[in-house]
């Protein structure tokens, strides 16, 4: 920094002509890393919910940015049989009151095919039909096998591809193939295992995208820049300064009609396993020496291997169960899970938990993180809140008897993609009393270009080939060690019915929460 | 910190519903910091310019907030005859277009006296006069004397106050007196140091209360709660993070009708040896072991010591010294300095300066605080801009060839009350780009409470008896030794015209200010 003319000038345009917002880059630079290279997508499950609410909507407003290749082949495939005129008024009024000025452009990619998942006939008819639309649109043959069904037909479906040798690259490097599957990866570290293998059969690691739709959401990847490219977080960001790091990601929705698959899963499963762990990652991290994926993996792995083991059978101390009861949200009484239609009147499994959580390295020696999750409560919102340690001394105490607020840095994912940083100031007026002040930087202010939504940004780094943000084979099996020993104390012991706390729908969760007390506060 | 269910509550009240603001005690009880004690302030140099333009409206604010004491007895002294009634009537005219619905009980504490300065006589009348005013409204004599005079009034003044016997506190530790005296405290370090030991021959240090109404600001003393109320800045205010600091002080008005105080002083006298040292006091200051008046004290005392000399002859490298030339200020054309009647059309009196200072202590080491002031800037605006140093490794690099911007953390006194902090963040969208934002917390955001300006807060603490925001002589003193190198090579060198560099009104200063490079950036 110099103080030079030049800089002078800088401050004052930014400072104080009041330009809060200075891009190092033009806004069009931002949304795509490269060239892209043209594909195909074929979409299995193309007839579902996944497909109609997400990924339609996501591929056509990708088409609408602009930022999808030119020869963009996309390709429904389900079990019914229909036209390619159906499927697309089918994806038509999936995309109903979108900008429909581009659609005709965008209609004229959407092929549909007719695919039984339990006929290699069907899958060689498949590829077939992929050749035949490739020929001259995608010549090099690049796909993406995009797995909108449900997790017990990935290993079927992975198993098909590659037998109709759909799962092969081209030898001289050209003609990428990538599948992507959706969490949940497995029940349980066997089960993933098991699943990894499968899929491995036929597909490489890095021809393998398991998507975490949460890793993909701009604020929680910007946990990652926040940390790493401001020089002031990072000095604060250890045991010595931080009290403890609270991650809650909480529900107003309950099981909806999910509860056969809920039933299975609960909210350990459900969150914790996957979204809860990422974001313990991302925030507890060691800075890897390049953001590129293997790096932050490998920087991520490490965090899930430091995570102190649960207590074998006494996890009381480390871990609060909830299910909801009937409660109250937005004025509407709402029903138990246990009334929940689907649900099992005298079921056992949790819809909240709060979890006491160590990573035993020597950044984190000593502080908790609490991570919270559950369903009806409050409010819908994700946030990871960073409290500080209060000031090593308060040299206000002998005038006012007052102890300063510690500081608190919030990162917010959901509903406001914002950073907040509470701190203390002097109240206006003649004595010195202290008042706790928040300054807040939502993520869309002074932006006004366009902005990519999880499912879109997940999309546009599978067709370009970054796997920072999903899930590494590891990663899944690390994170299913850790939680296997608290799933099956909670899952098979005797009293597991006693271990559960009923919450009213609409509150904060079970009272209990409370128990985790920090010793150190 | 305890995740229970009273934080949690805490938490939502103040994250989730938005409230951000947090007030440890009510708002009443932070306007006076405890019982104020009946008083009669004497106003020296009633009639004159300061008197109307700040402390009858201060006075009069203060009446109406409530917090004046009781008994009140305001005495107006001067050259002129005049009746209290006169006096009355001259300062409601002073306070015209204020709340009026309590003037009358204000006007009844009001009182006129005339003084001749070099009358002793006079001085005894006066003695007399508050006798009798005192004798039922504040029979233990509390006084205040405002010296609303000329610098070169003080010494008289003050001989004469104690020849009177009017400097005498109550020998039983009731009935305190006091005397308030305003900048500029001296000419140089011998002149500060004659009317130091003019004051003290009938005053004691602890009964000299000398204004610098920059310290009453608000936000000023707000820079103390933020560096030490709060654990996050702390460990980060120190050569390890920080690149340089930038005090800036920029007037847009010119020399108006102070042209022959003026062409005495210049800038330096003006600005440097009183407001610029104590913003660099309390930026650079260590923590107090408590917010007391002479525990502060100290520690600026200590600063000001840790100030690397100037070089005897060679101040080039850290000074740079400029005069206004003609120009245009909000679209109008206005005059050069040497053209502003009163001025000596050849005059080399600077004002503009800029200056590159070195704190030589372990915490500061090798970090240059660079202090700019000036008159007929383009704006009138008061910044504490703290640049902190780049983040030491870009694992961006790689992918961007970018590198983050420095984050700056800008503590802003006029025309904003405000903390401002610029970090990186990512840019919306599929590529990994950053972007610098800030986020803003305006100190009167979510603040509906009465607020006392500078000269509100300076009368209210000398009746509180409180020394924290006004100067020791010590400090004086510390800083003409560190200005007075600086002025002699100025103002005695052959070559003082050529030093001077013009710029025109209406820009931020001579073109050379940007010889203050860091070497370190």
């Amino acid at each position: 920094m110099n103080f030079s003319r030049e800089n002078l000038d800088k401050y004052i345009d930014t400072v104080i002509k009041g330009q809060t917002s200075d891009l190092n880059v033009p806004v069009e630079a931002c949304l795509v890393e490269g060239p892209v290279e043209p594909c195909t997508i074929v979409i299995f499950g193309a007839t579902g919910d996944l497909t109609t609410r997400k990924l339609a909507p996501a591929l056509y407003n990708l088409y609408l940015t602009g930022v999808m290749p030119d020869s963009l082949v996309i390709v429904g495939a389900a079990r019914s049989e229909m036209t390619h005129i159906q499927f697309r008024e089918r994806i038509k009024s999936a995309v109903n009151g979108m900008d429909m000025s581009k659609w005709d452009g965008f209609a004229k990619s959407l092929y549909y095919q007719a695919v039984q998942f339990n006929s290699a006939d069907s899958f060689n008819k498949l590829s077939k039909a992929l050749k035949t639309l490739e020929k001259d649109l995608n010549p090099k043959g690049n796909k993406i096998f995009y797995l909108a069904i449900p997790p017990s037909f990935y290993a079927r479906t992975s198993e098909m591809l590659g037998n109709a040798g759909l799962s092969l690259e081209s030898q001289n490097g050209n003609g990428w193939v990538r599948i992507v599957v959706e969490k949940p990866f497995g029940r349980d570290l066997k089960t993933a295992s098991d699943l990894n293998k499968t899929l491995h059969k036929h597909f490489k690691e890095e021809q393998i995208f398991r998507i975490d739709h949460y890793l993909a959401k701009e604020t929680v990847q910007n946990v990652l820049i926040f940390r790493f490219a401001n020089a002031i977080f990072e000095p604060l960001w250890n045991r010595m300064f931080i009290d403890n790091v609270q991650i809650i990601a909480a529900e107003s929705l309950g099981v909806e009609n999910r509860a056969e698959y809920y039933e299975e899963s609960g909210v350990l499963r459900d969150m914790f396993q996957n979204h809860m762990m990422q974001l313990l990652a991302l925030t507890a991290m060691e800075p890897p020496s390049l953001l590129q994926p293997d790096f932050v993996q490998d920087e991520k792995s490490k965090v899930f291997r430091s995570l102190r083991p649960f207590p074998a059978h006494d996890s009381e101390e480390v871990l609060v169960l909830g299910q909801y009861a009937s409660g109250t949200i937005n004025g509407e009484p709402v029903a138990g899970y246990r009334q929940e239609p689907g649900v099992n009147p005298e079921s056992v499994i949790p819809t909240f938990a709060g979890m006491k959580v160590f990573v035993d390295n020597w950044r984190w020696h000593g502080v908790p993180f609490y991570l919270v999750s559950g369903k009806r409560l409050a409010k819908k919102m994700t946030e990871i809140v960073i409290h500080f340690k209060k000031a090593p001394h308060s040299m206000f105490q002998g005038i006012l008897g007052e102890v300063a607020t510690a500081n608190v840095l919030t990162l917010g994912i959901y509903p406001d993609e914002k950073v907040s940083l509470s701190f203390e100031t002097k109240n206006p007026g003649a004595k010195v009393c202290l008042r706790s002040v928040r300054m807040d930087f939502n993520y869309r202010q002074d932006y006004a270009g366009p902005v990519l939504d999880a499912y879109e940004k997940a999309i546009m780094d599978c067709i370009q080939g970054d796997h920072m943000l999903f899930w590494r084979q590891d990663g899944v099996e690390l994170c299913w060690s850790f939680l296997e020993p608290l799933l099956e104390d909670c899952e098979n012991c005797a009293d597991r019915g006693k271990r559960l706390l009923f919450y009213p729908a609409g509150s904060w969760g079970p009272e209990a929460a409370n128990i985790f007390k920090s010793e150190r506060s």
